[in-house]
């Protein structure tokens, strides 16, 4: 069982950052997400666009908001469950949470922040008979960890730019890289089209388009795909088959947490604290609905930071809490660090 | 007049970042500032200090932040009426706003963003007799414009950082630079402290202390100071006498505007748009109060945001605003510049 004082539902910008603000109170976070990297939206939708609206950013690209924050946060050495998925939630009598993921993993908390966004990311799965069954034994969704594919042949589907990167990445990992998609044209990154033109010219890439995967053949593993080549069908062999055809954003198993539920959100009291109708329950960023509520990352930043003062004040009942400026007080990290403005000196001139 | 959409009061973070938010909407913004220069507590308080809590920088210092603060809102070319306070405001039959300054200026405004921060900074002005009278005669509290000291004779006084920074820039300027403290210490950055030091021995600066200024003595403008060195007294003969003993805010005229105040704060509703009890009259950032308030930067950033889009509302009745992400549909300067992240291209591969 992990145990943890503010567990986090979505490592986000919002959830990220709410590690720094619980940090600075000296409350310990852990979160879990169903992706297999933090950063929510910015890391799986557009980790090379650049956010205009973040401030004092003129720009700031969103994999290096993320990079940042993370890196904002790496003192207070917060917990991770990731690629898991936040599934149930009780509440024991002394007021404590334990929230059990898909795996079952079990996290026992004094307070739960869900920052899920727009709820966790379900890839979008192409409608092939039996591919269920092939899952996690040759069928992936994401690439979590690209070694797995190394020296094997992989095929991977889609023409946007998770299908494009990708397959340059795995290129120079893989056996044989095989992309396979609908139409002859790619939507993404100019530079990501241009280079898989180039690997494909050096036979580093094979295309296979227009064309598209009707069928995963195997004994108990992937061995074979059918591939629909203008109504030319063939079995083309393999080691994995990777469909990329994005990611659909589900409030999921949290809608039937006992929350109240508006549009797909999750009500708020936006007049004091961000938390739901069930005391220690939070909602935070993108998830939470109030009246005048914008889904930005500024405002999950402001949420999460009014969040972790109402946790401090549940916790610690009667204690006056005073605010402290990180300038002034500095920041004690939880890994024994301690980061401080230089100090004023009172020195005579002689 | 000057005219303008959001009339802001206030150019600390708060009213610099409304700017942007507002900019977005494409509402015009006026600021309005009695300091010389934006960026408000920051700038005046603390350019030098690391501040830890904004999210995204693990670390920057304050003036860095104001800097690019600038940097972010140049675009949309908000006026600024600087070394002036706002004085008085009047609400035309119309629901639009006449807000005019300590020295005359009037700005008419839709709608009034008050950003004041903790009031406006009144310098901390010695106790001497008549030194009023010697007001922009040659006692001055705040170096506007240095140029205005070249080839004259100061006298700086004051023991902390502004003293000692100004002491050090002025040297290369003014004919003569006398630094008068009633201590032998001083208090201010170690660099600056030794700096100062340098500056004494190479004989750039003239340092009194222990000693006090005890009277200003001139014909209609200064022409000489009473010093009391431990007791013993001497007139000392200079252009300029700066005394920099710091500054102390003042919610000041904005007290009686009608405005309900809650412990030298604004009160407004947070459950909605930061609105006070006069509608069109917002107020953002550190000046105003709510259940669960904490004058942070950054929920001054998210104040400014909800306040702008409240704005927005007011002016265009019936119409439904849809939230745009700035990386998806960019920023359209008012300067004419276009900022947007790369768009995806549509490519085939042969
Ligand atoms: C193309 C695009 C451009 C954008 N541009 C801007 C912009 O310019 N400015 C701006 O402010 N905003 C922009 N946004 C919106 C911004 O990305 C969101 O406001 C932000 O990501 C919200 O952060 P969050 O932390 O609340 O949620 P998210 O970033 O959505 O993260 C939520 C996380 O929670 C996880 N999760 C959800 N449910 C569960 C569960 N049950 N178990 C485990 N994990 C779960 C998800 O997997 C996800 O990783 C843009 C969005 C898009 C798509
Ligand atoms: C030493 C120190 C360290 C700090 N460290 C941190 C930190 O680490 N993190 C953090 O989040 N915050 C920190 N703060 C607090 C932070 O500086 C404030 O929250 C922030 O400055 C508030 O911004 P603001 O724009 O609301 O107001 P301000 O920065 O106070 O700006 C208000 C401006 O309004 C002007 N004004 C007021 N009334 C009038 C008027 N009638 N007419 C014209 N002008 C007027 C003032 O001159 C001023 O320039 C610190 C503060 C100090 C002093």
């Amino acid at each position: 069982m992990i145990t943890t004082d503010i567990l986090i539902i979505g490592a986000g910008p919002t959830g990220l950052f709410a590690v720094f603000e619980a940090g600075l109170l000296k409350l310990k976070c852990h979160i879990i997400d169903a992706l297999p990297q933090p950063g929510g939206q910015l890391t799986e939708l557009y980790p090379k666009k650049p956010i205009f609206d973040i401030p004092g950013f003129p720009s700031v690209l969103a994999g290096d908001l993320v990079t940042n924050l993370m890196d904002q946060i790496k003192q207070f050495q917060p917990g991770f469950t990731l690629n898991e998925k936040a599934e149930t939630i009780d509440k024991l009598d002394d007021g404590t949470f334990i929230v059990t993921t898909n795996k079952g993993t079990k996290h026992h908390a004094k307070a739960v922040a869900i920052a899920g966004g727009l709820g966790s990311f379900e890839p979008r799965k192409p409608q092939l008979p039996n591919i269920e069954a092939y899952e996690e034994n040759g069928v992936e969704y994401f690439v979590k960890n690209p070694e797995q594919f190394r020296d094997k042949r992989i095929v991977i589907a889609g023409g946007g730019d998770s299908a494009l990167d990708w397959s340059i990445f795995l290129a120079d990992v893989a056996k044989e890289v095989t992309l396979v998609h609908r139409r002859n044209e790619f939507r993404g990154a100019l530079d990501s089209v241009e280079k898989v033109q180039e690997l494909k010219h050096q036979g580093k890439i094979n295309l296979i388009t227009p064309a598209e995967v009707t069928n995963v053949l195997g004994n108990g593993k992937v061995e074979a795909l059918e591939i629909d080549r203008e109504g030319e069908k063939s079995v083309f062999e393999t080691d994995y088959f990777i469909p990329l055809f994005g990611l659909t954003p589900k409030l999921g198993p949290i809608a039937n947490w006992g929350l109240e539920i508006e549009k797909n959100a999750i009500k708020v009291n936006n007049a004091l604290d961000y938390q739901t109708n069930i005391e220690g329950i939070y909602a935070i960023g993108d998830i939470n609905t109030y009246p005048g509520k914008l889904k930005l990352i500024l405002c999950g930043f402001h949420e999460a930071t009014l969040m972790c003062q109402s946790v401090y004040s549940r916790l610690n009942p009667g204690k006056k809490y005073v605010l402290k400026y990180t300038t002034v007080s500095g920041v004690d990290g939880f890994d024994g660090t301690r980061k401080e403005a230089e100090k004023q000196v009172v020195k005579a001139i002689e």
